[in-house]
């Protein structure tokens, strides 16, 4: 018995629930979950159901395509960990908070490695036996030290998503296209507010009362990708930036994670630079 | 053209999803919304349905029937104004809130009245142009005054939904039987913390952080029935217990409100005493 | 006995505290509630205190500026109804829950009128026995329609707010001059973000996961004014621009109505175009 | 010059605010933060205060208790790390979030310890290189086991606070006196709903909406200590116990930090088993 996680994206049209189902009953599958979405304004059809039964994946694969419109995207996939590299700077609580949520076995994944720019987190990586990767931007220009990245990351195979764990360099068009939604950033603000450079001080001096922390795919446009989970905190006038941004590590760290796990367990579909993301 | 929600609960079994989408496609119909969800614990299926296209709902409802096995529930409903009875004491934001929303047209729903047992509300009430019934309870025992409402009741044809918008007095269980699973209560505590009388102040004495109510369906056991929803605020020391009930009127309202709406639109399945919604 | 609201604010420095506390202590005043803030980065005190005693408002007063420096700001006030001017376009949400809570007696308030540029809201209003102004835009040029307002607002003696309770015209520099950080609105979204004309619909192509809302005293720059009061809830990729809009309007009202009140209690300090607020 | 934390608490009488102030002012102290609650109920007045400048703990706190009456509870306090043991059984979501943010220099605080019953968490607390005492109850009844753990700790000189973190067996009164409101417990519930065993389980039969965490001191009553801390997050019908399990660990985490984060910081005060909590 295997069970499969089967992602099905769509023009929408009459019967297509139907055909799907007629694929999972005529195989005897039993369907352990189903979500499905309709996006009329663009006629968009999202399915994610999770099967299980006797059938290999590209049988599944391939029944699930004779019934389907040709425009149809179908994904049928094994559950299994997936590979991931974390990217990082300086700051201790996002990474923390994965390696911790890794250590539990709470996340389908394996972290080939940490890599980043500076020394500083050597030191809690290595704790956990994960391979950390210092590549110093010191005297090289951004492509230089990208390329440095890049050939460090064909070194892994099959990395299948890279998270920015409060990675403080922006990636260039030629890194993001590389790993096109597949990388995963928390940005430290409501986006779209706050865009770019220390948002904590642009809220502070804006004078808001809630902060929040954005998960988002890269793409390339500054913080303007595909946005995963969003979360927020109320603060008031006494908090100053400094406050902010410590009271927002909290919001930080919780946001990315939960955005990592909905990754894993391919809960996302990304479209018209949004995410359909079935949580159920 | 017209358009239905179907909603359906059965033991579970394979090939459910597939039985009840071949009914749709084979009479030309156009799924617009779909939810599923699988209660595994207790093999139990639910689905909710909205569908549009040329069939009446007799014919689709036997449809489904057909092909259902015997212990399947089968709900085709014509999106219409359900009927609903308010019913209050002496407190405004609620029925208030219900008032101004049907007044704006946010309701699937015709007031027939509200009833009350005392006559403070009465002037509100008119306002709106529906009529205020007053029936006191003043020298009359439980069951005298509940025989009085009950008979008032019955001068309304087709009521769908009763609506306990603060009436303040505990139903017996002969009048809850009448309108099983059609009696909407808020209670202002965040249930099962704080059952029974002013629970703002046993909240109060408990020293608790955070205060909530709790708007569910009425069964014969205090404050037990099953919960369609939920909402909290946070408070702090400062706030003694006339505060919190200050500050939960705001909660109060938005969470009756919301699961007013829930049943108005038939998104609801009462089950082991637990609601299954689907709010998609 | 009277009781009095005491808001002071100046620049920090040492024995401040001392110095109004002295003033309570020596005219034999009770201290029923305290709240400081410092702004360390400006250098710059705030206090309010709310005190009851024998003593005159005027005497008070004089006291304190007699031991406080200079640059002090000293504002006696003894808590009594507040005059509010309701403006409002086309919908009912957030003006009726401010009519309700109007007569439930929630507000320390008294609504002079509600104003209009179209007559849609007249009937509600007029259910609460409130003058309803209907002064429309139609043919007039912004200038010639404020105008209007402004000659029909001086009419009114002694106006504290002005709530804008979803009123869809941009106030110009002339009118905002007036009423500088009298008039509180509410703006439907979570402001820095999505600026100007319907954000729900940015929002929506955005692909945000939470919308918001934002009540701030108006100035010169369109949604840029000193914030009061914000809220958020989740949403997902099922909601359409409508449906943001439709959850929308439950935290706008929320947020209003919360922002009234803070101003009606004098909770509110303006300062470098941001808001100190005392809760407690 | 040296910073101090001055906590304060004292049955309410006019002039205290005045007493302290002038304390401060003729110490030539500087006032960074200032706090104030009076429990009109109680009679009771709480302050929290920061101030610097050039004097010493003693002189300051002798000077306080002269002006103060005898019933006052003055606490003058140098900020410095304190010494925290921490107790866990297996699961390793909130002792690896104080792991980390002790890692980052987030927390007032020396860890001690980690003692546990079982061996699970060894692996991650030597990580740390903090020592890690295995305690197992494994052929001893619950008094010679407690007995064992107070002989471990009495060889700790000077400890603040013991920090529960998902220690999962039940503390006798004579261990609890012994630390009283020094011991941080974190109940996976909202309380005082499901008090208990498995509230997650509890929590899904009853079919609630939201679930909680509450961080609080322990007493002798199971879960009834005062509460620090409380957090919840939404659930729905889809959550089985086990869903909100391991959703309900996020919250967990976030809130006995933030518990423990508030102990260290002294701005707790424990009253009427309640707390009066400045944050500001």
């Amino acid at each position: 018995m295997s069970q499969y996680r089967v992602l099905i994206d769509a023009n929408d049209e009459k019967g297509l629930v139907h055909k799907i189902s007629s694929v999972f009953f005529q195989n005897d599958l039993n369907i352990l979950s189903n979500n499905e979405f309709v996006d009329k304004e663009n006629n968009k059809f999202f399915m994610r159901s999770v099967v299980d039964g006797d059938i290999v994946l590209d049988k599944l694969y391939q029944s699930l395509c004779d019934v389907l419109p040709q425009n149809a995207n179908v994904d049928v996939i094994a559950p299994k960990n997936k590979n991931i590299i974390i990217m990082a700077t300086k700051e201790m609580h996002a990474l923390g908070d994965i390696l911790i949520r890794h250590e539990a076995g709470e996340l389908e994944a394996n972290i080939l490695a940490v890599i980043s720019n500076y020394s500083d987190l050597e030191s809690l990586v290595s704790k956990f036996n994960i391979p950390f990767i210092c590549i110093s931007h010191e005297g090289l220009n951004r492509e230089e030290h990208e390329n440095k990245i890049l050939k460090c990351l064909t070194e892994f195979e099959e990395i299948d998503y890279i998270v920015l764990a409060k990675y403080m360099r922006i990636l260039t068009p030629k890194f993001v296209e590389v790993y096109e939604n597949r990388i995963i950033n928390i940005h430290h603000s409501f986006l779209p507010a706050f865009i770019g450079a220390n948002p904590y001080k642009q809220a502070y001096e804006r004078g808001v009362k809630i902060i929040g922390a954005t998960s988002h795919f890269v793409n390339n446009n500054l913080d303007e990708g595909p946005i995963i989970a969003q979360e927020v905190i109320h603060v008031d006038h006494a908090y100053g930036w400094r406050d902010m941004q410590r009271s927002g590590k909290d919001v930080e760290k919780v946001v990315l994670s939960r955005a990592l796990k909905l990754a894993l367990e391919d809960r996302i579909f990304v479209y018209e630079n949004k995410t359909v993301i079935f949580q159920g």
